[in-house]
């Protein structure tokens, strides 16, 4: 707490200056919105669960060499992260038919798609997250060629990691979102995962039950949400440690 | 057993003629064989372990759309496979530097490599399983451009799945073996995963203590193969149904 300068409160976390330059400490908060923040309330423990599952995965997935901002967690609620120029584009891989694209194309919820999908919206609360296509993120340079081939690859390797991952703990991957953004090094600049992997930004179906163990149990109010996101962190091994 | 045909007798398994055509039973032997089969020996149980294993890993495989050839488990030491024509390379991938390439190349076991590894042996015991470039492979026809292509992208996929898997029951993947083969299908043909995935073909080491839990622990004398084994398919949640 004490002096430290705020920089930017969003929906589900808050940025604080971090202690070093090009740092920044991400704060994870209880709060939870659904519908572009229409709908508001709270998952009591919620941050505490996501700064940990968050931190499991982008550790993990830097040992698979996808280059992450997570530098390490510093107590229950907050980690240390490299600061980024946030590229403003949600990132999301679709495995199975479920949520938006359910309702936009027609395709019933839980329907295998004929492969996985990556698909980007521009990142913009006000004009409520719109579709995207690449020809969009070429023509108003949100993102450079380079930089897309790059998104795509990390996604899909992603996608292949955490499917494995979670399929080991009987939880099946449907669809996530990612976040990337820029560091600089002198003239050049390189793409990193940021933001979070939590229950918050993907859909988790246990493998056996298809129950779903993630927002949208918020979302639907369908109840159990606190309860959901404490189990996919013990199936995961987290928050087993004395320092929870 | 009874009066099916037995086709092949390899070192860990034995092929007998499907109860379809197109098809083949695969029979997981307690025998296990190293340095191209100068050291024989034993390890008890580990056929009904291997089964279960590559079941598990094979059917999941499935689930993120890499083609197979498993069908089903038949009983503890049989599953029914699609017959293909087995492509006569042995696929390795490589994450961290381990056996064969730390001597080759003088690179210490355990070292991660800059970046994952593809390499290609020749499938031929006479010869050691002598190390081939994709020049050779060309030149001598055993395998097209375009099957190598997707040879290698299926292997990185699962490579990147099995060590998400593994990672999340604290193993680290550090090396495997595939072999590919062609099915027919009219005049066209399509590469699909066949043989096995179990410790016999791969290198898994415990995340936290570096534990060989693997085939290693019998090339090298060290014991404990049976335990390691039977942890392995343990964490995975395999071996814990009824009918083992
Ligand atoms: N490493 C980083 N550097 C700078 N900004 C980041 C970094 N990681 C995430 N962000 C941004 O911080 C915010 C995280 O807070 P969140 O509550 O998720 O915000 P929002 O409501 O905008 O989604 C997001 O806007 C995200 O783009
Ligand atoms: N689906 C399949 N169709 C035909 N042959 C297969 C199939 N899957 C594996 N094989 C072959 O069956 C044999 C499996 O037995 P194994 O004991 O591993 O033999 P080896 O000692 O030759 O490695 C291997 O030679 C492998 O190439
Ligand atoms: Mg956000
Ligand atoms: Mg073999």
């Amino acid at each position: 707490m004490s002096r430290r300068r705020q920089i930017y409160e969003g929906k589900a976390k808050i940025l604080y200056e971090g202690p070093e330059p090009g740092t920044l400490i991400q704060y994870f908060k209880d709060d939870a919105t659904a519908f572009n923040a229409q709908k508001k309330g709270t998952i009591n423990g919620k941050g505490v669960i996501n700064n940990r599952i968050s931190e499991y995965i982008f550790t993990r997935l830097a040992h698979i060499g996808i280059p992450t901002h997570f530098i390490r967690r510093l107590n229950m609620r907050e980690q240390l992260v490299r600061q980024v120029e946030i590229i403003p584009l949600e990132v999301v891989v679709r495995n199975v038919a479920a949520g938006s694209i359910s309702k936009r194309l027609g395709i019933e919820e839980g329907e295998m798609l004929p492969h996985t999908l990556i698909e980007y919206y521009l990142k913009d609360d006000a004009l409520g997250d719109p579709l995207v296509s690449e020809e969009h993120i070429a023509a108003f340079n949100w993102a450079s060629h380079e930089e897309m081939q790059d998104i795509a690859a990390m996604a899909i390797r992603i996608n292949d990691f955490l499917s494995g991952m979670f399929a080991a703990v009987d939880i099946r991957l449907i669809d996530f979102k990612l976040e990337f953004g820029r560091i600089y090094d002198g003239d050049f600049s390189r793409v990193i995962l940021a933001d979070e992997f939590s229950p918050d930004n993907c859909r988790l179906w246990d493998f056996n039950t298809n129950e779903k163990m993630d927002k949208d149990r918020f979302r639907r109010d369908l109840g159990g949400e606190e309860e959901a996101y404490q189990e996919v962190a013990r199936r995961l091994g987290v928050l087993s440690g004395e320092d929870n």
